[in-house]
């Protein structure tokens, strides 16, 4: 038996989501029917409203309801420091972690010349521009700690000016509360090779 | 920093999906607001359709676009045979094995006193009232192997007329290909008590 037209549809369409195949989007086709029809119409809402709605930061291309986010409209900021990530999910990382006091600049993912990727796909030339007229001082490249993330940091970083922008990159080690046991090789060498003194790392 | 509010909205709605969390409703709203637009209104339409368009059937109460559904309309099926499941999706996990021919009486979920799901609920008026149209001769009470199931089909079996209709449920045993050694315990000790004669069980 195969299930009815709209019902197949309804399970094809939440297989776009990440993470989840077949079998997830049919439990969830079926529960919302089931069990939460009004969560199912919120949720047809809230989908329809966003895509109107939400577009990007004409700044900092992070996802953004006006033409300017409110970082990149909070005059609080240091703008000599220039943070560069890879999706808004990044920057809502940073964000959290409260230890970050300038603005940010969100890359459409990162280079990627075996999917066509390249440099203007990830706004590099707006990026340069924004240096420029922000006068930013340090460049952090908090691309992802990945093959791909590096690559676009080095690309990024031969572009820019190096004798006006420091370019700087996160540091690479042992996760907070992480036992040295358990972490892979390549985070090992780079928290050795990145060892600082001891009387200095709680600065 | 707090995300805008209509990301916000959208990330909440996505958390009332089945085994979503904050944290993959979050990646499911930016991976559609980044990656996959298309998707995402695809998603929001289907959905809408799917709840304006798919109800129940009147006879059996499985989801279906018309008055009675596709199984129900069948009718080179064998009326005596009725079998009981709790929901749609164990309707269609019992029609994709091919093993059953007679029709179907979806429960709407489980008896469950505690979170206030009685008998009206499940629709047992509604099932006795069938047995009877259809002229039931064997009722399957498949319902799911849990505590909760168990005691819906002891309840539902105590209100059907033993002379009349015979009642079974599933064998309860090891699944095929399973090893002994990694089977639970009470899967094990069904699956002695329910032993068959080796001559008889490839029949």
């Amino acid at each position: 038996m195969s299930l009815s037209p709209r019902l197949e549809a309804l399970i094809d369409a939440f297989c776009c989501l990440p993470g989840v195949g077949r079998k997830s989007a049919q439990r969830m086709a079926f529960h919302l029917l089931e069990r939460d029809r009004d969560g199912a119409a919120h949720l047809s809402a809230m989908l329809g409203d966003a895509l109107e709605h939400i577009g990007r930061c004409e700044l900092c291309q992070t996802f953004s309801e006006t033409d300017r986010c409110p970082v990149c409209q909070d005059h609080t900021r240091n703008p000599e420091l220039l943070c560069v990530v890879e999706s808004p999910a990044d920057l809502v990382a940073i964000e959290q972690s409260g230890d970050f006091s300038g603005y940010y600049f969100v890359l459409l993912g990162h280079l990627s010349p075996i999917d066509g990727i390249g440099p203007e796909d990830i706004g590099v030339d707006r990026l340069l521009e924004q240096i420029r007229q922000r006068g930013v001082r340090e460049l952090i490249m908090a691309t992802n700690a990945t093959v791909e993330g590096d690559a676009t940091a080095h690309y990024i970083a031969d572009r820019v000016d190096e004798s006006v922008v420091t370019i700087t990159r996160p540091a690479q080690g042992l996760p907070v509360g992480g036992e040295l046991g358990v972490v892979d090789g390549g985070t090992l060498s780079h928290a050795l090779r990145g060892r600082r003194p001891l009387t200095g790392q709680f600065e």
